[in-house]
């Protein structure tokens, strides 16, 4: 709806292209964006021919057998023995080279740590989850833990001959352009130089370390692996002890002026609910967060002292939830109320395709989305919610995939790998 | 901080740039990207030359000298009798060609129509407001009117020897991509398909006529020719009877997936606050929309029946803030500290850098200005409002200019206009 064109005197909402800064383009910068054409042709629709290319993009033949050729000399893409039977000489069928490439994304968890490694295709190479409680050993000894799991990983990757692409972490907490933390509250961590630590610790690696939210890097598995891949606009919700925001708007990650976009744990929905950690009172994350649900719904569970591992109350309360309890159900349905009434807001403000739960959220959605819908529907402003439709993830482990997925970003850009 | 590039090994946040749809790129395209760097040039850095151009932009003077020919000839671009000694042969000095195009916008206020023509450089040709009440007169009459402001407005242009480039209209409402409007709330109007209307009243005009919301043409406005001009995130909240936010994020503004992004007048702030016009309680429109706040400061305003006009009242209330009354400022700060718990909503989810009031929220700022920033650091959860300001508008007639702006995205995108 956004792609008219000069002259299109026909138009409705017309292009609004704000170039804060045109960049000047030459035939270098024409190939690499073609060059990313075919790389995304060949991802979606392999097996495919050079034809298929030339006649799915626009791109002329003689263009599209170059660039082939050169993402076969990179093992980018590779011919299969297949052939397709046509008019005239059959037609040898592309797909993306699995074998030569690996990138990496790990996830700082509050009880976990988690690497995923995947290929060019996003094919799962592993994934790996370790409890680890990160907030109780502090920063120091986490950075040695995650540089471990990510020698291993790497070490594990390159044992089958992969050349590692990059590799990108995801924090539960506000992460600068440098890729250090200044702030993450659900770790107790601030200003914590996660980038720099872990390129040291690899002893600077020859690829990009990159760091990034957690709800950021959901939202990017997201929106090419989940249920909703390729949605334009779209917010992936995490869950756990704080709630995060990855939003995707026209297809970007929004990131703001200087990368704390998302932060919506601290949504008063409540002035005169329950105290959060912030200091505030009825915040998101002290209504809905895991460890409020927890109290909410399971008020023995701290009987026995503070909880330290959170999944066998969640498994207890979907097993109460499974039962029919009323008094669970009640407080789901309360919670699912209250995932609605923030929805309703990233509604209104965003206008999001979808809005995608996940972590606990996503656990307890049997009994936390009719509410939730029922709230979204009736507290946001356009009618029908926009078209936002409100769905749990279906993906595990999924700020991990999306950290592998955003070490891919520079190579689908159209970019040769830097191989050494 | 986004612009990384693939090999850059020591970044820590690393370019995640989704492609949805990459299109192929030929050499034709590769001059309309670097035309428009070329013409940004000029607009930012007139009066120049085509060394300068070369010099500053990267492209090669080849290059640069066969586009300003082309500029010149469609022109897009002059040169000046001025010249610039340098060592060799003087420069002669380019700017932009002021004298042949003129851009529309058209506003629907609540209580006035505005129109507002520029020229290419963005310097303002006429600025009309007249005093009318689209929500009292309904829409067909309002169409027709707002048609009767355009044809005097095109006139206008069109006796200096100017080519109407395009013209865009900014509604109080929501807008969907065909131009019409589903709901607008402050008008009371549902379904109205605005461009069509005024496409047939101008009798299908050659150029394109769009139609936006006045928060996203006033955000434009902002962006482009406000104090916090070229910032790549900003949102501008427009005020009267509701309150809407034009987002602005890495430089575009967010529109979402149906168009309707921005709504923030039913905000919830106090669920136990006084009822909004949509049903709901204690939204943000409810607590400082100019109703609200006239209800709130002049309890007497409504003495003598419904208020039609609140131009008075906001003068009233400006005057009784200057005497330091005292029942005023402490309602202003109460208004203040309420928008300032909306900025930091938005402050968290969008990390702007800047939050721009407008409207009788500018009007107002010198009293609400203190407590909206206090709130906003208290409530933000990034450190120091993750670097977001909160400041008022100078801009008058914001929403019509940035019709105007909107009007020439496509020119300004490098593409050439269109000539009858």
């Amino acid at each position: 709806m956004k792609a008219r064109r000069a002259g299109d005197a026909g138009s409705g909402q017309i292009v609004i292209s704000i170039h804060n800064e045109p960049q000047p383009t030459d035939l270098g910068d024409v190939r690499v964006a073609n060059r990313a054409v075919v790389l995304r042709h060949v991802r979606l629709h392999a097996p495919c021919s050079r034809a298929d290319i030339a006649a799915r993009t626009g791109l002329n033949k003689a263009t599209v057998s170059s660039l082939v050729s050169e993402l076969i000399d990179q093992r980018l893409v590779r011919e299969t023995g297949l052939t397709e039977n046509r008019v005239g000489r059959p037609a040898t069928m592309l797909v993306l080279d699995g074998e030569p490439y690996a990138a990496l994304g790990l996830q700082i968890g509050v009880d976990e740590l988690v690497a995923v490694a995947i290929d060019l295709a996003g094919n799962r190479l592993l994934t790996w989850r370790r409890a680890f409680t990160a907030a109780a050993v502090g920063p120091t000894e986490t950075m040695r833990a995650l540089a471990a799991v990510t020698r291993r990983a790497i070490g594990r990757v390159t044992a089958q001959g992969r050349t590692v692409l990059g590799l990108t972490v995801g924090v539960p907490g506000l992460v600068d352009p440098a890729g250090a933390v200044p702030l993450a509250a659900a770790l107790g961590w601030r200003d914590v130089p996660v980038a720099a630590d872990l390129r040291a610790a690899l002893r600077q690696p020859p690829f990009a370390v990159g760091v990034d939210t957690v709800a950021n890097l959901a939202a990017l598995a997201e929106q090419r692996h989940g249920t909703y891949a390729g949605t334009a606009d779209l917010v992936h919700l995490t869950g756990g002890p704080t709630v995060g925001a990855g939003i995707i708007a026209a297809g970007r990650l929004l990131r703001g002026g200087h990368g704390f976009a998302g932060e919506i744990s601290h949504l008063c929905l409540d002035p005169a609910g329950p105290t959060c950690l912030c200091g505030g009172r009825g915040c998101l994350a002290a209504l809905v967060g895991l460890p409020a649900v927890v109290a909410r719904l399971l008020p023995d569970a701290t009987a026995d002292g503070p909880i330290t591992d959170y999944l066998p109350e969640l498994e207890r309360i979907v097993a109460l939830a499974r039962q029919g309890d009323p008094t669970v159900l009640s407080g789901l349905a309360e919670t699912g109320r209250q995932v609605g009434r923030a929805v309703a807001i990233l509604a209104d403000l965003l206008n999001p395709q979808v809005v995608v739960l996940g972590d606990h959220l996503a656990t307890l959605a049997p009994w936390l989305l009719p509410a939730a819908r029922s709230e979204l529907a009736a507290r946001s402003h356009a009618p029908d919610a926009g078209g936002c439709r409100l769905d749990a993830s279906t993906l595990t482990a999924a700020a991990a995939l999306g950290g592998a997925t955003a070490a891919l970003a520079t190579v689908e850009a159209g970019r040769l790998p830097a191989l050494t």
